[in-house]
């Protein structure tokens, strides 16, 4: 195994100039720009000695033939869109990463025992359409007629979206894997926290991909003349909201400090009437649960409201939660991650065990097989940003266990 | 003294109605809306034997000449332009009251020693010029070239405005009384709260019409992705901006029971990126505090953020205070609230002493002579808004003791 580091760096700079050259860094699904990056990709992809299709899902796929037929396939890879003025690493390097893999492997004369499969998955970040993780759906099958009929601003129909980039949108049937489909699927994903910088550790293994959980909490009191009505008589939704955000970070934070924590964020408020004369009539909060603990995830908003509705009540305040969405945690594979740590440990590369806060490809795929992720650190945790960096060696870091993975996958 | 509450209240329900149909009850400052009121008054004022005129200012004023014309005019009134969907009595009561004084003296054949002016004020709200109490400033000699240059939306000036209106902008000198210009200026204004109501008291005498003091808080940390940073790795401007409204309004709520009470109140936030799945960045709050104790104002919100600034650090937050703007509170003549108070003693009113928190005409025309105000309770203390209440009964109350206070100060 000899991962060309170099050659992995300069890939990540060719691709990731494939930019909307006004707000770097942004290569949209579905988008001109989007073609060019996989035209880019799919040649690499072919002179790296893969053998490379666009799947009727519009995966990029780049196979490496096993020698024996009979076992299922080896994914690795990751994503080539990005979001809206996002950064040079996010999907970028787990594509590439995997590239390199299976180009080590053939340029050594190597064949695997698996069949090794490098995807492109298609549009892991939202899209236009409103959805995520187009590909890797298709793929566990969940791709259903209701989200092929979603329709983006300016009219095109993911159906559409999916011709659009290569793919056949009436074969999706041909894409979906059984349940027990892969051997395994492996991603290298930068962290996008700052969990790995901050202890120096430069390997991370995903213990859950977190699931998310939505509400909406309304806090409701009434809005008066903000000069005209003395303190003991109003009912300010905002001091209200106040008390929730901040037991909602007391008790997060208090979570840290357990074996599953969670994080809960009010990232989202809206005030009405919002004036400054005006004292906070309602005020309507997104709460975000996240945790590998999907209980405490979905417990988390309800347990907030019962306990903090006496103490808004004697404030004549009301509170209602409402559901948004629910996503579940998603575990990765107990063989996947022992196999990750055996390669890091193999390569003399310290680990730590995290949670993936952020959602990933392997939500879905995860319905066909053994999942695992190999998380390595970005500066200052940034990400989703054009300030999104890391240095060529942690990204050669992540190829090699990448690599010694699924040597390891691949031999047992 | 026999005020027809009849008459009184038909007027009000009869100017009400003047009202943009769409937006029931809007009858905004420079709009022909706005002149058909006006006309309808002044034909009132005229009906009623006042001698009418538009001043220069576009204020309207009816005058009932003095038995003295060596002593000093004393000005009862209020306005008639509402804020957009305002309510029915706000402005017009004062205004209507101020008739009905006048008319009672005119049908009585009792003539004033001082000359009685009754004043319909240009645009005491917040007009499409941005300025509010226009009228009031020129009569206080205190509207200038700037505010004459100020432009609403469509491009017309507040001087063309003004001359819309029937006033002569150019000859606005004659319009400013000296600074010992009046006898006293009283008005008849709903409470625009709820202190009047809870206590069952039908008349608020006003000590003072508070100051205000806006200033802009800003709370920085560091914006995250919600999943991927753990609590305790945050900067969260929105908990830190939480814990400001907590500790503002138990400052203030606290003050409650002192001396010289005063409100504050965050009724604006802006939060940065305020999406549900970021932790938020930046947290822009305007703060409003508003008392009859000007150097509390002032000190309110850098006392606040001194105090809580190092709760903030700890949370990784800077805090920075910008200030917005600064009015200063005005005292009620003692003068006129000991007149109010005899006067509403004599007809058997139960008064309270209190403070106007929302700014009225009469901070500007203190600058001519002694004012005060005369309250009257609203249901539920709704005000600015179509709900805004108040019974034919508290209507009469108010008339009354204002045509009392007059005969009181007249007689003195």
């Amino acid at each position: 195994m000899a991962i060309d580091q170099d050659r992995l760096w300069r890939r990540i700079e060719t691709l990731s100039r494939i930019t909307d050259p006004e707000r770097p860094w942004t290569r949209r699904s579905f988008t001109p720009r989007f073609l060019e990056g996989r035209a880019w990709l799919a040649a690499e992809f072919r002179a790296a000695g893969l053998e490379t299709e666009i799947d009727a899902a519009g995966n990029l796929i780049g196979r490496l033939a096993g020698a024996d037929p009979a076992l299922k396939p080896i994914l690795i890879g990751s994503h080539s869109d990005t979001v809206p003025s996002g950064g040079r690493y996010d999907g970028i390097l787990g594509v590439l990463a995997a590239l390199e893999v299976a180009q080590d492997l053939v340029e050594r004369g190597e064949r695997p025992r698996h069949p090794l499969e490098v995807v492109d998955f298609l549009a892991e970040e939202p899209s236009e359409f409103g959805l995520s993780c187009i590909g890797s759906r298709a793929l566990a099958g969940t791709l259903n007629a209701e989200h092929l009929a979603l329709t983006r601003p300016d009219g095109m129909t993911l159906r559409e979206g999916i011709a659009y980039v290569g793919g056949h949108p009436d074969e999706l049937a041909s894409v979906k894997r059984p349940a027990d489909g892969i051997a395994a699927y492996v991603e290298v994903h930068i962290e996008q926290g700052r969990v790995l910088e901050n202890e120096r550790i430069p390997i991370g293994i995903v213990t859950d991909i977190a699931g998310i959980h939505r509400e909406r909490i309304t806090v409701t009191g009434r809005a008066d003349h903000a000069g005209a009505t003395p303190m003991p008589l109003r009912a300010d939704a905002l001091v209200g909201a106040a008390k929730l955000i901040q037991a909602a970070y007391e008790r997060a934070l208090a979570s840290a400090r357990g074996n599953q924590p969670l994080v809960a964020t009010f990232g989202h408020i809206e005030v009405s009437p919002n004036a400054a004369n005006a004292v906070p009539g309602e005020a309507v909060l997104t709460l975000e649960v996240r945790s590998g603990d999907e209980a405490a995830t979905a417990a988390f908003g309800a347990a907030l409201a019962r306990d903090l509705r006496p103490a808004l009540e004697a404030l004549r305040l009301t509170i209602a939660v409402a559901p948004i969405s629910h996503v579940a945690p998603t575990a990765c594979a107990p063989l996947v991650r022992q196999t990750i740590a055996r390669a890091a440990a193999s390569l003399g590369l310290a680990t730590r065990d995290l949670p993936s806060g952020a959602g990933h490809d392997g939500v879905q795929v995860a319905r066909t097989g053994p999942v695992g992720m190999i998380f390595v650190p970005c500066l200052d945790g940034r990400s989703h940003a054009p300030e999104e960096s890391i240095t060529p060696e942690q990204a050669g870091d992540g190829a090699r266990v990448l690599a010694e993975t699924v040597r390891l996958l691949d031999a047992g």
